[in-house]
């Protein structure tokens, strides 16, 4: 059988982590072409993974005849269009969250990969996280009854830096993103409304630069739950991602992961490891999995694990929750599709 | 050294909680009084604790010349009257929580435990558990730095019956009552404002007679930290009451009491004991701290731990809770005590 | 109902400990005489317990007319001497550990017992710790299948002093003879045959007394399953109890108890409370279930939980153990009992 | 810089671990000879990972003017042969545990690598799994001060065929070896005397087989420490692969790895996943690191991290383990030695 073909568009953090995955870990795919503006962080790449087609023009990897399906990891303000010219080529498409950051824009997106019937998955990767996924199954096959109270805890170990939280579209859409789609996973229920409280509780500059670093997010969701996100750009013990379903029959709950699991006992007390403290290492399996269930999806002919409209909610819900907290209520967020 | 004379106003479950305790635990006092409109369970109680006067009036009580400080166990709508009138005769008063429903009946009675110059204490006996305790402590110490985040998980192993609801007041001022006095103990701070989404997730008959039964409440504090409190009237793996406060320097976690601490490995899981199920025996320990720093107060003119000033904030979250969920809007405290 | 009589002979540690948990939460029983050859701390204890006859002469305790049990709680020295008096006095006994370091001395003592017809139960107070109960009747009701593993594991947070040493009979008859029980306790099952690796890792004072304060304890039991023990006389992380059984369908695991259990996150590390530190507390709920126990098989007429026979063993098993160390070999127990 | 080039001598289930460890994760080196008595196997492994040169011959992959070091992956009694002829080729050597059953014939390859000058590694992988290792370095590093007791618990999920227990060496030589080898490592000293307690408590048929399923097993170190080590072939909760060593000022312990770390509450206690049932996902990480130190030893010729002594020094102890059960007393590792 032929290996699935695909191009690379953006060699970044991501865009190498996702090579990396592709080279070593899907063995069924083969990674053919790659672009980037920096060509020459590109060339070295694909020497190093033996890609043999290298641009700086993210349209020849589009155009290429042997590419079959593009995996976007370029900034954000790309993503949209090259998601439309891709699908207009007839390519299948993997591409990071967000699909952009206005809904306009995002369902275009989504009405032109229809029209040219191609896959487009989206970048959430933390739903291919062992743990999550394990909640996610558990709630799904019945196992607490009727969800009731969904609690996440998402904090980062380091807020980015003030240019970054500048140009990030603001937490919500740049990190609690993650947990919207999260909630909607393991809820396995639509959010209808968002209420947050939100401050600057961990540097005044990114409030000064119009942004907020702590929040409560209260949801509503459409199967009659409710839910609560906790979010701080600074947890100094480390990257901090937990979370618990609570329904009528139990109560389902997912903890950090650890780089070991060592206690130690002294005369001062028993202590233990912090958490993976770098997204990476957290979700390096869900990365993995991310991507080989899209190439799955593709060789197989099967539906996406996230699609299009799972991006499209995700950017609504965090556009609710920022006006949430500047006009002080309760948001629907069919105020926001409508 | 003589020991400190103790009259009790009724002999239900919480009343003979704190008469065994009083007897049993506190050895510097003497239980010698005791009313309750069912005289004859009060003589048997008396009978079995040897308390030498019993009457079904707790006027006789509150006059006895022996009796130096009365501990209130009466039901909610008789608490606000029998402070008065205990403080008026000059007694000490330790008065199970609520103090009232009404702000306005609360502050009179302050005022009338101020002109007398007596002690009153209200029976918020959570502060005094060995977790939340070690909680509060590491706060107040600086060992988490500035609370950013605090987040209470209390849930019931069951709902009160129908008919208790429809005289309770509502589960904010019924249950939530004590998570709204704990997230003031622990964050350190006065909460400013609410916002509740609250469901009926448990049992329809609870919404019919006019109350709710889960819910998510976000706190406004007034040193800048958030929190949320959730709640549900119904778990079915027991009696949940854990806390956590995040700051800005770390955080520090309390989690449930359990039977015992024994694991078990089959060839289908782990397996564990599940909380300790009862209120009385997850709080054994914090009724009996509570009573003995009430009467520690006392015999070397202390100030009591949990004073009138609680009693009546945690009313006035509680009415301004169940405002928010009738207009579905952030509420000021401010707006309660007005 | 009248109330069961008992006389306590030793004012010491333990015997203050037992004379508490009688008065405040036995209510069953009445405290009516107690003997010290410290008459002065006798009279005082007596005072403060409302003991009414007190004496510098046990055997006025156990001839006092109204006694129906003692309670013995003197050196070991007199254990066995006090229990065969007790029981031709028709007194029903309960002594603490150990009986005697001498197997014909104890043997004597249990037949003078049968030969009265009085109860005598062994203070081996761990035997009603919640956690090892819980294991214990998790194995007796088959929730392992067959026992095949069972491990122990015993530290003390310090040794004692020197001068205790030289008189203790060495560790295993002062220590370890605690897990010997637990071991016949959990396992249900006579050890046959005793193995010991020991050595001096503490204090070299204590190897200088002739004592270990190291040890590791190799069990044989009669239904075939084997099992070891580990004791130290010092865990600078305090005093460490637990132990683990592993069968043919599963194991149960049974931990230390903790003052509290908060949990500290930081930028180094995640941190928990020590072990209670003291045996007082962390077998606090044990000496009261022990004696409650003790009265109920008086005042029903039921066997003790733990008898004479119960004594012999631990004491059989300990003297292997020292002659395994002596000898470098594994001891059977029959060698100690013929 | 030229990579590293490698042979690998058969291509079991160990082998392709290693293939597929080599060719994924350690960009350093390459394949380029694999050899199988069974051809056809070999030659779908070299397809589908690449290797140029296949033969059914190993010493063809010795000789191999390519290859630069040789993964010996055959079965047990080739594997001392496989060693000299490799050393006196000059190549370096990766061998799996153990080099043999006899120690003449593990001296005899030692002193043959020694004059060939070349590096010889043997596969104890469990040194390399993060948690044993992290409690390794505490260790070295001081953190519990001076050893005093080391615990190992080390048990199978299934016991192995009796077919193949026939041709193990028994339990001590096949399974037990790598606890010998763990114990060693932690504890920093050599083991100077076993003794054994064994039983057959899970298959009669491995007890006609003249083999044990079940051993505690009482380790003397060198430097004063004891320890014991507790072992089953079979655990009906999976995989148990836990250790902990106490010391003067403190312990570590490392406990097992688990697929997920939810957990779920019901009205029937407190559920979470069972460990990582089969060796090659708990000790996945470890071949990996295992792999790459090797090749890193040769590349930068540095000491590799377990030597031939380590080879030879468990099966020593294993020796002495089963010269201890059947003379039933302890062994010193001096008498196998000698």
């Amino acid at each position: 059988m032929s290996k699935l073909k695909l191009g690379v568009i953006g060699a970044g953090r991501i865009g190498k982590v996702h090579i990396a995955t592709l080279v070593q870990s899907v063995p069924e795919t083969e990674v053919v072409a790659l672009a980037d503006v920096n060509i020459d962080g590109a060339q070295q790449l694909a020497a190093q993974y033996g890609i043999s087609f290298v641009s700086s023009d993210y349209r020849e990897i589009i155009k290429h005849p042997d590419v079959e399906a593009v995996v976007i990891c370029s900034p954000t303000d790309t993503h949209a269009r090259y998601i439309v010219e891709a699908a207009q080529a007839g390519k299948h498409i993997f591409c990071e969250k967000p699909v952009d950051l206005s809904i306009d824009v995002i369902k275009n997106a989504i009405a032109e990969v229809k029209k040219a019937g191609v896959k487009l998955m989206v970048g959430f990767n933390r739903r291919f996280d062992p743990n999550f996924r394990k909640v996610h199954d558990m709630v799904a096959s019945g196992k607490i009854g009727e969800p009731s109270i969904l609690k996440i805890t998402s904090r980062d170990p380091n807020p980015p830096s003030p240019q970054y939280i500048a140009v990030s579209g603001g937490m919500f859409l740049d990190m609690t993103i993650h947990d919207f789609d999260m909630a909607r996973y393991i809820a396995g229920s639509e959010i209808t409304e968002v209420y947050v409280k939100a401050a600057v509780l961990v540097d005044k500059a990114i409030g000064e630069a119009g942004d907020v670093d702590t929040a409560i997010i209260t949801l509503t969701f459409a199967n009659g739950a409710i839910g609560v996100i906790d979010n701080s750009r600074k947890a100094v013990y480390g990257y901090d991602q937990r979370l618990e379903i609570f329904g009528t029959k139990g109560m389902v709950t997912a903890d950090n992961n650890f780089p070991d699991n060592h206690r130690y006992f002294t005369d001062d007390g028993i202590h233990g490891a912090l958490p993976l403290n770098f997204f990476m290492d957290r979700y390096l399996d869900a990365y993995s999995t991310e991507l080989k269930l899209f190439c799955d999806a593709i060789v197989h002919d099967k539906p996406v694990p996230v699609g299009g409209e799972d991006g499209l909610m995700s950017v609504a819900i965090g556009l609710a929750a920022k006006k949430s907290v500047a006009e002080g209520r309760p948001v629907k967020i069919s105020e926001i599709l409508a």
